[in-house]
């Protein structure tokens, strides 16, 4: 999280917090039904209170029908973070920086069946740009997500794709008003492969040669240059198609080692225009990250025509991708640098005086806390990955010296313990 | 947060964090029958299951009666952050370096009137050792407070108390057994004056031989030392006494600046030993710290005797206090070092180039993402507090030169694109 966040920084983005709690309202009917379903209600507080109890009770039948109703339940925990900011920027448009580039990182909460890279309380990255329609930002955060894999050594394909292009593909084939069917139905070639998703688009009744004109825009294949003819080809004389092009274009002039698939369709409906996937290369896991360009995202809540672009980190797949290819660092758990030990007494009190003069100088030490065995306390500064032990027994007491050992070379050495502090700072 | 997070860690204290959704009958009981009230407890989802209406109807009654029921809530939104800790050390405790220090940063939720100095959901900071009766661990953690206090320039008082003085109180005055209703009625000396705690006590069913030597306790007055030996005379002869007042002395030898108040009492009954808190000295807003030691904690999760100490950060008091002390350093929101304008469609370019070089070598840039007037470019860079900004216009692209401006001075050069870096390195 903290090579995302340095990341996010070096880019110019502003972190922001919103609470964890926020009004139903605000969440229900934004993710579609299945969303809708996966969302934690907070059961209202003071549902003993007598005097209501007939209204409650009857509020209560709404539940059992799968409604909701605010005498039970007005509040519900965060799921994703791009309401919360879609919500958060329409309510503060004016005291904002306008273009306003956020990152927040924060937990979601879906109450969904946990297994391998879903689980009910997971951590999103989001960086969003609100307030431009410039492609630099859209540039931009393809490049983000390639440095920030690049500095945590995950080898992945930042994939993109452009809204407008699926809308000229259902348009091309005169099937515009089939637009959400398709998108769903190309969302799942990945996991359903072509076949069955000509079966979606003939249940959704597009004929045989518009299910002909679908699967040859799904096979378009080379390199980005070659991609980018053939869709131009496909696509030919309609504008929104060549629009769309365009803009993947330029992206790809700032961000070249992005990686073009006109097989990617992303689920949610408020994207508008340039759409990113990122799949890790070595581990199926699924995406890691995603996101693209919505141009009325603040409208919900009141503020429309407000144009925004946005990614997000799956951090715990990216966690459970690290874990898989076994490169975290070693080093990620030392904190502290110094153990001092616990010989007894008097001598713990000199060690801790001790201590404190390093601690001032922001060295992490630590005393142990019981006059217990010497391997007892080697062994805590060993698990605890600790790198230098400092000794002070009745005899160094005496000469005010101690013995100082490195952990991890085994060698050890006697200095006076007013020369601690020059030994530490060199 | 970084500030407390910086000392947590140079006293050698690891992070940790639970998940916000905890069992409910994990938070249960723990916090007295007003704490139950407040916790925000999780509806149930797949309520609308027709196949179990019957019995989802019955166990809504048990909620209309202010119990609980799982088929209804089985899961709550964390209270405090010692309880989970409790939770998890009795989980892995096998696992755990012991003695266990850790550190735990995030949020809780209590469904409590939100007012000024109280919120519905808030950060917690919590340091806490499990695993060892040490009070050299007890000492370290109001050095800790004093510490983090001291760089963020908030004077403060570190107040101490221990709970077996009040029990020897009690014990002292015969009334042992009414140990919980004195120590609820001294914890609202502070807010209710010496008048209507006596009239509590007498509540409580003592007597007026008691009472006033109960106020004779809350009226030790004097530095520490007088106040010590003002109560060793009032206690003298009780053990539990003598020895509550012996580990106050313990921990002031090593973190003197502590002052004894005999009148803390905290209201939570899991503390066995010291007690501290924390108080601004030129803002009354109730407490900003406090904590203490807890001899078996773990115990309600099944692993009994495990002792521990911990401390708590208010950090949401803690920001109203330096708001209103108006301490907050100017420099905090500044994470962009260079705005580089945007003048028209070559020019960008150009500056993306030239900014992506800095960017590689960790200098926070953006490009403004519109060709817009300069004016509008400057009051961006002016609003989010940017210390340079880059122009490259038509004439600065053709020389390949560029104006550096330093927002600040208000000074200006020119030097060329490629001596961009050097310039920002050095």
């Amino acid at each position: 999280m903290n090579t995302i966040k340095e990341v996010f920084e070096l880019y110019g983005f502003e972190p922001l917090e919103t609470p964890a709690v926020e009004n139903l309202e605000t969440l229900t009917g934004k993710y579609g039904d299945e969303g809708d379903k996966l969302i934690f209600k907070i059961l209202n507080n003071g549902l003993d209170n007598p005097a209501k109890r007939e209204e409650i009770e009857k509020s209560f039948e709404k539940i059992l029908e799968g409604k909701n109703d605010t005498n039970i339940t007005e509040r519900a925990l965060r799921y994703d973070l791009t309401i919360p900011f879609a919500r958060y920027v329409a309510m503060n448009f004016s005291k904002l920086t306008v273009p306003y580039k956020r990152y927040q990182i924060q937990p979601v909460w879906r109450a969904d069946r946990p297994q391998k890279g879903r689980y009910r309380e997971f951590y999103q990255c989001d960086a969003d740009i609100a307030g431009t329609t410039s492609l630099i930002s859209d540039a931009e955060l393809a490049l983000m997500y390639l440095k920030v894999f690049e500095k945590l050594n995950i080898g992945v394909e930042v994939k993109i794709n452009n809204r407008k292009i699926l809308s000229a593909l259902a348009e091309a084939c005169n099937s515009a008003d089939k637009l959400v069917p398709i998108t769903m139905a190309i969302d799942k070639l990945d996991k359903i492969g072509i076949e069955k998703v000509k079966e979606e688009l003939l249940k959704a009744e597009l004929n045989a040669g518009q299910i002909n004109f679908i699967e040859k825009y799904l096979t378009i294949g080379g390199s980005n240059a070659e991609k980018i003819i053939g869709a131009k080809n496909l696509l030919r004389g309609n504008e929104t198609g060549m629009k769309g092009i365009g803009e993947i274009e330029y992206i790809l002039n700032l961000a070249p080692n992005v990686i073009i698939d006109f097989t990617l369709a992303r689920g949610l409906n408020y994207y508008t225009g340039v759409i990113y996937e990122v799949k890790a290369k070595k581990v199926s896991l699924g995406s890691i990250g995603g996101g693209g360009r919505y141009d009325d995202l603040t409208g919900l809540f009141g503020l429309p025509n407000i144009p925004g672009v946005g990614i997000s980190f799956g951090v715990d797949r990216i966690y459970d991708v690290m874990n898989e290819l076994n490169i975290f660092p070693e080093t990620l758990n030392t904190s502290t640098k110094v153990l001092f030990f616990n010989l007894g007494e008097r001598e713990s009190l000199a060690a801790f005086a001790a201590m404190q003069e390093l601690r001032n100088e922001g060295i992490s030490c630590e005393l142990f806390y019981e006059n217990a065995k010497m391997e007892k306390q080697f062994r805590y500064a060993n698990k605890k990955n600790i790198a230098y032990a400092v000794i002070i027994g009745s005899r160094e007491l005496e000469q005010q010296t101690c013995i100082i050992k490195d952990m991890e070379k085994e060698q050890q050495q006697t200095i006076s313990i007013k020369g601690l502090l020059s030994y530490f700072n060199n």
